[in-house]
């Protein structure tokens, strides 16, 4: 299946929801014609390592018949959903993409199951994670290109989106995880602001870093679930979460974007270029001022710490990972390279240290803060490359870890071509300013879609 | 057993430690000493719901034998510790005072359990918890008079090294759940700064306001624990965590200390006024100045929030327990009429009430921090009463709410005797200043000890 930007995506759940309300169309219907595309798809994506169908039939069931009776209990109501395997489901295995979790039932929901429930999304699955979200990489390929990876760690909700096997999928990121498979696989992307949803039950690497995020079909898919878990599922405990209207916010033109570069720009190809430097031509052509970083030192400082966002991420993750690696060391398991060689860094790290990247982190966020009142945010690209040929080949993180770093609100528009490949546009806004990112994202996609 | 400050507690554990190095004296014998005291005390006290006995006396002898060699592994090698039954551990069961969790083994340790064992700590038992550290109380009784509680929820770590079963143990905060069991049980008990020690694989209730604490019997093993668990499990994700000296930080008078009332002075009756008082009397005797919150208006607004702090740790409670109790109660469990009561607030409260509670939180943060250039801390009662009489009989979390609240380290000395019973002393200070908190502790401890 070749990539064509205006017609790979999947219909947009939200758009559905009218026609379950006068009865042309249900819950039950739209799961079934997913399944349809799973069945005809996913022997090659491979992107669930679990299905519960009977359990996803029985669920958009009973939605069915609340939309029948004219009383859908969220906005998420009859979503088919897929939830990344390090998630915990008390339905179904969670098995974190390692073989000591090979078949493990924790038994419960994390707080992210357990609202998407409560809110009566239809859970389809469980989607392929990369072992530990770091380490070993799945059989997953591109929907796109199976010669090529979707990109990781949330490779299976990445794909199983791109593929229109679901409308949305729970990711996610501590580098890159939810907006680099998304943009390789073609999709809308979001890693809200730090904290924005709670992340107990799910497996940890560096919860300071860690976010969750989504991969939908559209912008309104992506903020219709990620509004209700911040409610419903909660944020981080003491993070303020995202707020904002039910439906996606009304679309609003950016006035001045800084252009991010990072130091991803040198390995970008022409391609990957010009599809970028196309459409900023185009957003300056509708009024939308972009800025060089090169034209103020403020910006150019913005790009030095950029360049060593990972160097924090990596360092905090190490002490962070302590528990629980050292106890699967501890207990004679062995690692990916990946994971094994971040753990030896883990053994030598002190608390000081700790405090040294934890440092840089505030400085950095407090210098991006330092720019809201002259710009509305950050544009860039959300990867290098497209997706690179080989599921082993993983890419590059580095235009996605700034935003990360930051804790800052981010995501990616699937506008772009390269390669015959998804690329994607990335936006990035300032703390807490998740409806306002989306609403400029909203004004972009609708733009640059024409 | 009636209670005598002067020698009711055990022996400083880290005094010890030279008598392991030159051979005098060893883990395994010391152990040994208080698996007496467990025997002799523990049928009628009741402080530990699991004793894993043959686990401790093969860890000590391995502590043994490390001292032996002359290289003990950390600070708290060989010391004998309880752990409270809210945190996981993989040798034992996890079963949180309820009957959700009778017998559950979780398999694994939490960072706090995993961080003890590799500095060589003897891991002796799991100490009693109310339900869920809310709920229905247990068995415990008070070591002074066991017709009293020993004070709630960590009231089995309170209660064992009170009774000198053992020398420190693990609790857990939200409201008092440390300091007040700390002051009815006659030790020293610490909250340390809010984020000071990793709370994974504790039983959640409210995660943004609950500590990691220590029951000790004295302030130098306190120190020792929670400056080596701050290191080693590391502190909350992101949070700074406790730094200064190995060993107990020198002792350093405070020079000018904040008067604590609290809605709780109303409700002492005269032996405990008096007994405060009288210290209060003393340390100014020595130059310490006392300043009373009617002299300053910063001070009166903050006695002011004091009053208010209960609504705050609750409502954010009510926001944040929606999972797992909400997963409980679908399960079809019932609780204990205080938790079922917070949950009925669970399900009215909304993400803006959650920002209205931490909001107040962060104005009360930052009022103290503003008292930091002017003042050294804050001296006032940990409870505004002794252990009450009846096991059911829960007395007033009133006096340690505000420390929590705000977040700030707060400690505990067993100083004061009312009614033939103890009763704390307690000292708060500005937030990561614990080191400072220990150092003027331990002045405040020699001197009213004379």
């Amino acid at each position: 299946m070749s990539y064509n930007p205006s017609t790979s995506l999947s219909p947009s759940f939200v758009n559905q929801i009218p026609s379950f309300l006068t009865g042309e169309d249900s819950p039950r219907e739209l799961l079934e014609r997913y399944i349809s595309v799973i069945q005809a798809r996913d022997n090659e994506v491979r992107a669930f390592v679990d299905l519960n169908l009977d359990g996803a039939r029985s669920s958009a069931d009973a939605s069915s018949k609340r939309y029948a009776e004219g009383k859908p209990i969220s906005p998420i109501d009859g979503l088919p959903i897929g939830i990344k395997d390090i998630i915990e489901t008390k339905d179904m295995p969670t098995q974190c993409g390692s073989p000591i979790y090979k078949g493990h039932q924790s038994g419960r929901d994390a707080p992210v199951s357990a609202a998407l429930r409560r809110g009566g999304a239809v859970i389809v699955g469980k989607t392929a994670t990369t072992e530990f979200a770091y380490g070993n990489v799945m059989a997953t390929t591109n929907p796109f290109d199976s010669d090529r990876t979707p990109g990781t760690s949330s490779s299976g909700s990445a794909a199983s989106v791109g593929a229109g096997m679901i409308p949305v999928a729970i990711g996610t990121q501590l580098m890159s995880s939810v907006m680099r498979p998304a943009s390789y696989c073609g999709q809308v992307g979001v890693k809200p602001t730090y904290g924005a949803i709670r992340q107990a039950g799910i497996h940890p690497f560096s919860p300071s870093g860690e976010h969750v995020g989504a991969h939908a079909s559209s912008l309104a898919d992506a903020w219709a679930v990620l509004r209700f878990l911040s409610h419903e599922a909660g944020p981080v405990p003491g993070s303020h979460g995202i707020v904002g209207p039910d439906k996606l916010p009304a679309a609003n033109k950016p006035v001045k974007l800084i252009r991010m570069y990072t130091p991803g720009w040198e390995i970008s190809n022409a391609d990957v270029k010009s599809s970028f430097e196309t459409a900023l031509e185009r957003l300056e052509s509708a009024g939308v001022e972009i800025v060089e970083p090169s034209s103020l030192p403020s910006l150019q400082l913005l790009e030095d710490y950029f360049s060593r966002v990972e160097w924090c991420i990596a360092e905090i993750a190490a002490f962070e990972m302590r528990w629980p690696f050292f106890e699967y060391e501890a207990a004679g398991y062995t690692h990916h390279p990946r994971i094994s060689n971040l753990l030896s860094r883990a053994h030598e790290v002190t608390l000081s240290d700790y405090h040294k990247a934890l440092e840089f982190k505030s400085r950095l966020k407090e210098h991006f803060l330092g720019l809201s009142n002259e710009f509305d945010g950050i544009v860039g690209l959300t990867a290098p490359e497209v997706a690179p040929v080989g599921l082993e080949n993983l890419g590059h993180p580095v235009n996605c870890s700034p935003a990360t770093c930051m804790g800052a609100p981010s995501l990616t528009l699937p506008l772009l071509v390269a390669n015959d490949m998804p690329l994607g546009l990335q936006l990035i806004d300032f703390h807490n300013e998740d409806a306002s990112l989306f609403s400029k994202a909203a004004w972009v996609n609708n733009f640059l879609q024409k």
